[in-house]
C-alpha cells in the first residue's frame, strides 16, 4: 500500500480540466455536490491553445444562467447569421429573422477562463499541471491518482468519476464492451491567426472549385482564418503570401471581395474526423464532451456538444448522489447521444455541403452547388439551416 | 431527292408523345402555335407501361388549368404527406400543414390518357407507332422523316424541333459541343405490381439494415412496391413468396406493422442514375424531360420535371415564334436546369437519407438514422422536405 502525501474523499472526481470538466464542477457545485478536478496541463497552456470559437444560444444561456460569467455578452461579439459563398457570390444566412436566435463568437480559451475564474470564486477544488494521472476502481470504488510538480503522489476517492479528458481520452480505455463509431475524411483544415482587421462582420463558409475555406474573426485586429487542405499537408512550408493566395483565391467573384491581409502568427492543420464512443458510462466512471465523442469543425459543434453534456450529466449526477441510486445513470448515454448524432449529422451535412471531395465527378460537383441554390433559395431550408447551427434547444 | 407519302409543313415537330411532348404540343396549341408529335411506341404500349405515379401541386394545376383534364382530381388520390420508417417506427411528414401543400397519386398512364384525349379532342396532329424516325437540320432547316406502318416515308418539316423522346433520346446526339454530367448508384429498385388491398393510405418510405423499401399504391385492387436491390438483380429468380418475405422485413417494427399480401403481377429491376445534358438547346433543336435529364426515382420528379420543362420551353417557343426572334432561346437551359438541378439533389437527397449502401461504415449507418431522427424531429426540416416533395413553386 502506497503512501500518498495527501487523500482527498469527494463525490466527484473529474479527470480533464477544460470547458467540460470546469463546467460540470460548476453545476455540481451550484447542486451542492463536492468534486476535485484534476488536469496534466497548466492553466497557461489551456488559455493560450487556440480551439472554437462560436457558442450555441444554450451555451451562451448555461454560462450566464447558471452564474459563471456575463462576460460574454461583453466581450463577446454577438453573430446573427453567417454567410455561405458559392459561385463567387455572398448569401446571408439570417438566423435572427429565421429561427429568432444567434450564435456568440467567443473563444473557447475566454470560456476557460470563465470557468476557471468561477470556479476559484466558489472555492472549487481545481488542480492543472499534474502528471501520470491513473483512474482505478470504477466498476466500485473509483479512486484517481497522480504525481504532483514534486514528484510526490496524490489521491482522490469518489463515489463517481468522469472523464471530460478529451479525444486522446485515457478514461474511454476503461469502458469494457462498448463500440466505437469513426470516420476519416479525405482532408484537413489549414487554420491561420494573422494580423489584420475583419473581413467580414460574420463568419463566412466558402465552396470553391479549389475548396472550402472558413473566414473567421477574433478580435478587431487578429483573425481567423480556415482553407481545406490535405491532411498531410505540412504548415511550415507555406510562406504568408502562398497562403493569401490560396485564400483570396477561394474567396474570389465577381463582386470583387477581398480579404484584408496581414502577417500569418500561427499556422497549424486541423484533423478531420468524425467519433462517437457508446456507452458514455461504464459503472462508476462516465465520459463527457470530446473523450466521448469528436465532430468535423466545420458545424462549430464541438465545444457545445461538450456543454451540452455536462448540462446533462449534471442532472443526472444529481439524482444518482441525492437518491442514492446509481439506476439513473443509465439513462446517460441515450440523452446525451441523440443529441451527439444529430450533430454528428449536422457537422457532416455542412461538411459534404461545402468541400471539395478529390473523387467527386463534375456531376457531384454540380449537385453540391445545385443543394447550395436550392438551400439558400429556401427560406424552410435556411431555417433548418439555421436552427442546427444556432443549436437545438435543449430538453 | 426521296419521295415522300406526305409532306406536312409545321411550327414545331416533336419527337416522342409521352407526357412532355404531348403536353408541350397542347400548350403550344392553347398559344394558337402549330404542331406535329411523332412517336415510335403505340399508343397501347405507352398506355401499358407502368411509370411513375406521384404529381406534385403545378403538375396537377398544369394538367387542370390548361384544360387538358380534371379527371385527377376525380380519379387520383391526393395525399397530404408520406411516411418516413425508420427503426422499425413510421413518421409521418404531414405536407398539408407544413407547406399547405398536397401531391397525387396519379399514374403517368393516366396522365398519358388524358393528354392524348385532348389533342385529339382538340384536333392535334399526334402520330404514333412510326419507325425509323430521322431529324435532320436542326442548325437551320429542322425536318422529321419516319415510316409509317406500311413502310412508306413521310416528311414534316418545321421552323423549331423539340426531342421529348426520354432516356434513350436519339435528338440529344445531335446537340454539339455540350457536357453531359452522370453519375451511377451502386444499386437499383425492385419494383412489383401485385393484386392486394392497400397497406397504407400514404407512400411509406422506410429505411431498414436490409436496405430501402417504398410502399406506394395503384388502386383499392392493386398496389406498387418497390424494394432496394442489386442493378444485376434478375427478377425472374424471384418467386412471391421470397418477394413477400424480404419486403416485410424491411417494414418490419415493434408496432408490429405488416404489409398485406397477393399474387405479384408483375416484377421489374429499374436502373438507377442520374444524368443532365447541358445545354438542352442546339441551333433549331430543344430537348425536354428524360432526353435531357434523368434523376433516381426515390424523389418521384422525374415526370415533375418534365412538366416543368415543357411549361418553361412553351413559354420560350411562344415568344420566340411571335417575335420572330430566336435569342430568346437561349434562355430556357438555364431556365429550366435551375430546377433540375435542385431536383438532382432533392433526390439524392432522399436516395443518401434512405438507402443502404455496401461500403458504409457502422458510423455512416448512426449518421443516415441520426439524419432521420433529426429531420422528423424538426418542424423547419420536415418543412424543408415536404416544399421539395410538393414541388417548388415554378416563376
Amino acid at each position: 500500500m502506497p503512501t500518498y502525501a495527501s487523500t482527498t474523499r469527494t463525490q466527484v472526481a473529474v479527470v480533464g480540466g477544460g470547458p467540460a470538466g470546469l463546467m460540470l464542477s460548476h453545476l455540481l457545485h451550484v447542486a451542492g455536490i463536492d468534486s476535485v478536478v484534476v488536469d496534466n496541463r497548466t492553466v497557461h497552456t489551456i488559455e493560450t491553445t487556440h480551439r472554437a470559437g462560436i457558442l450555441e444560444r444554450d451555451s451562451v444561456r448555461l454560462l450566464t444562467d447558471t452564474g459563471v460569467s456575463d462576460r460574454v455578452l461583453r466581450d463577446g461579439d454577438r453573430h446573427g447569421g453567417i454567410y455561405l459563398r458559392f459561385d463567387g457570390t455572398s448569401h446571408h444566412v439570417d438566423f435572427e429573422a429565421l429561427v429568432g436566435a444567434s450564435v456568440w463568437l467567443y473563444p473557447q480559451t475566454d470560456v476557460f477562463t470563465d470557468l476557471h475564474r468561477a470556479r476559484v470564486r466558489d472555492g472549487g477544488d481545481v488542480r492543472f499541471g499534474i502528471a501520470d494521472t491513473e483512474v482505478e476502481g470504477v466498476l466500485d470504488a473509483p479512486r484517481i491518482t497522480y504525481a504532483d510538480e514534486g514528484g510526490r503522489r496524490h489521491e482522490v476517492s469518489a463515489d463517481l468519476v468522469v472523464g471530460c479528458d478529451g479525444s486522446r481520452s485515457t478514461c474511454r480505455g476503461l469502458v469494457e464492451g462498448g463500440r466505437q463509431f469513426f470516420r476519416e475524411y479525405p482532408f484537413a483544415w489549414f487554420g491561420i491567426l494573422c494580423e489584420a482587421p475583419k473581413s467580414a462582420p460574420e463568419l463566412i463558409y466558402a465552396r470553391s472549385d479549389r475548396g472550402f475555406a472558413l473566414i473567421s474573426q477574433r478580435t478587431d485586429e487578429v483573425q481567423r482564418m480556415y482553407f481545406q487542405c490535405d491532411p498531410s499537408e505540412d504548415p511550415s512550408t507555406w510562406s504568408d503570401d502562398r497562403i493569401w493566395t490560396e485564400l483570396q483565391a477561394r474567396l474570389a467573384g465577381e463582386d470583387g471581395f477581398r480579404l484584408h491581409e496581414g502577417p500569418v502568427i500561427e499556422r497549424t492543420v486541423l484533423p478531420f474526423r468524425s467519433f462517437v464512443q457508446t456507452p458514455m458510462r461504464h459503472g462508476r466512471l462516465l465520459l463527457a464532451g470530446d473523450a466521448a465523442h469528436t465532430v468535423p469543425p466545420t458545424g462549430a459543434k464541438g465545444l457545445n456538444l461538450a456543454l451540452a453534456d455536462v448540462r446533462v450529466l449534471a442532472e443526472v449526477l444529481e439524482q444518482a448522489i441525492g437518491k442514492q441510486d446509481h439506476d439513473v445513470l443509465d439513462t446517460y448515454t441515450e440523452r446525451a447521444l441523440e443529441r451527439v448524432w444529430k450533430a454528428q449529422h449536422f457537422s457532416y451535412w455542412m461538411t459534404t455541403m461545402l468541400h471539395r471531395s478529390a473523387d467527386s465527378s463534375d456531376f457531384d460537383e454540380r449537385r453540391q452547388l445545385g443543394e447550395l441554390h436550392a438551400l439558400v433559395a429556401s427560406q424552410r431550408g435556411s431555417a433548418y439551416l439555421a436552427e442546427g447551427y444556432t443549436g437545438w434547444p435543449q430538453d
